[in-house]
Parts: C-alpha cells; sequence; structure tokens
C-alpha cells in the first residue's frame, strides 16, 4: 500500500513549461528525498504582477517604476 | 447569530459547470452535516495539466505519453 | 497509470476522529464521483477560535457574548 | 537581517487594478503594523462566480436568481 | 440574500490574542470596504520558526545567529 | 529594488528539524534557480496522520491496518 501525501504548492509568477517541468521535477525530488515518500504532488500557481502585493504596492506597479 | 467559518478549497482539474453545481452541492452537505454548521463555502480551483507535478513530471506531459 | 491529483483542503473548527473518519469518507466519495478520479486527497485543517476571525471579531469572543 | 514572512492570501471575487492596489495597500499597513514587521507578501485570488459555492449553490446561480 | 465570500488567510508568526483581535478587525475593515462586502472570515495560521524557511534557512537558526 | 514573491507551501506529515533544514535549503535552491529570483520563502505544515485523507481513508487508520 502506498501511503501518498506530500502536497507542495507553488505560488510565483507565470513562466513557461520548460521551467515548469524543470521546477516540478527538482522539487519533487527534494521532498520525495527528504520525505522518504516516492509520491508528491506539485502544483503550480501563477499570479499575475497585478495580484501580488509586496510591501504595501502591487508586483505590477514597482515593476513600471523600476523602468 | 450564525457562526460561520467552514471553507473547503478543492484542487483539481478544469471541469464543466454541471460538475461544478454537483460537487458544490454534495461537498457542501457533507461538510455541513458533520460539522452541524449549515454555512459552507467551496471554492473550486481549476489547475491547468501544466500546472500539475504527478510524482516528478508535468500531467500535462503524463496525458501525452498515454496516448 | 493512474493521473492523480485533486486536493481537498477543509478549514474548519478542531472535529473528532469520528467526525474526520465520516468527513474524509463523504468528501471523497463526492470528489471522486464528480472528477472519475479515484484518487483524492483530503487535509483536514483545525482552526482554534482565537484563530478565526468572522465579519471582523475573532470566533473565540463571540461564542462567549453569545453565553 | 530581515526577517520576512507574514504573507497573506485573500480568496474573493475579480475586482479591478484600483481596488486590488489600495485593497495591498491597506491590508499590508494592518499587517504590518500589528506583526511588528514591514515585510508583507499579498496573494489576491480572484475566482469566477462559478467557481464559489455558498451554502451548497454556486454564487454564479444565485446571482441569477437573485434577478 | 447575502452573497458571501472573501476569505483572508494569514501565514504569520504566532501572536498573542489581543494583536490577533486587532489584526482580525483591521484586515476585515480593509477587506469588507474595498469589496464591498460585509461578511469576511480571516483564518489566522500561526508558524512555528522552524517550519519557516527564508532564502534557503529555516527562520529558527536565522534568529540564532542574530543574538 | 529587490522583488520578491515565490512562497512554496508544503503539505506534509511531521518532520524532525534536520529534515525541515535540508527539505528547505533544496526547496529554496530549486525554486531560486528556475524562477531567477533569489528571495523564497517556505512554509512547512505538519499534518497529523488523523487529519489526512487518502482514498476516502484516514492515513491514522491505514496505517494501523497495515501492522
Amino acid at each position: 500500500m502506498v501511503l501518498r501525501m506530500p502536497t507542495i504548492i507553488v505560488e510565483g509568477p507565470p513562466i513557461g513549461i520548460e521551467t515548469k517541468r524543470r521546477l516540478v521535477e527538482r522539487l519533487t525530488r527534494a521532498a520525495s528525498e527528504e520525505y522518504g515518500i516516492s509520491s508528491i504532488t506539485v502544483l503550480i500557481k501563477e499570479n499575475a504582477a497585478e495580484n501580488v502585493g509586496i510591501d504595501g504596492a502591487l508586483l505590477h506597479d514597482k515593476r513600471r517604476k523600476k523602468k
């Protein structure tokens, strides 16, 4: 019987599918080895810059000022 | 005074509105009866196959291999 | 190959193990049938009344006033 | 050394960018002052009305009935 | 009919009940006014310093070094 | 200006502090390199076996049967 459980939720910016592939592969390997459980689920959440607040301002606005 | 609280977050694949209706109805009935609280909020999260990792690979890639 | 994914996170008050058993059994059956996926993970989160705010006041304080 | 941590996740309906700006600004100020930590991340999650269940029915359906 | 929904989840360090009271009161007022919805649920999550990683190290270890 | 954001939430079983150290270190390195962002927050959530449901049964009960 496989006792599954670990789920990793990643809240980050939008990324390409190649990055998703590597991210899932690496996060899973790390969690799998540290927990000693082979079965890991990863959920990648992509947050638009206007939905993220950093220290009180939208990431969307911080990026514009930076230019 | 109603003391609300239970919130159910469901992380799954994209589904149609009819399925959402039934899912919300059933999850709410179950939680409502078990908690003894009539007021339940359900949040359905739809995850694209390229944002889900299962045991180290994207669900998106697993599905393609399966064909 | 099993394509697992749905994870249900339930944020509610503390409950007994018998309630947890039934809650998991019922939520899983509902989600499993609606998604057409047999493999479902449920995470029960128990929130102390002093960690829950309802409409601006702690649930802990609302309960005391109610008596 | 800055010891960052507090993250605020807001699950609500879709809103405009001006509302997001004020929401992030106000939630951050409140959390920052109460925790005594200047560095706060806010994630705004916008949920379509057909992905939200309130007391057993989709918010999407409740709104239609209301008209 | 009240159309409830916004839920705010706050991931932070352990805090006292007085701080929780003010935090809930302030976060709720901000969200309530910005969303135009009076009914808001707040869930305060208290994370022990050994369960938080900041830039690759446990907050627990960072604090010890700081002394 | 540092544009922080990625937060990784890990829902797993209880683990020792040494495992937490390595887990945080490895997850952060992976996410940091893939996102190209040095600043990553990890939140480790430890779930008791009686709060986890796997395919309809509590993990707590599955483990007892296994013996």
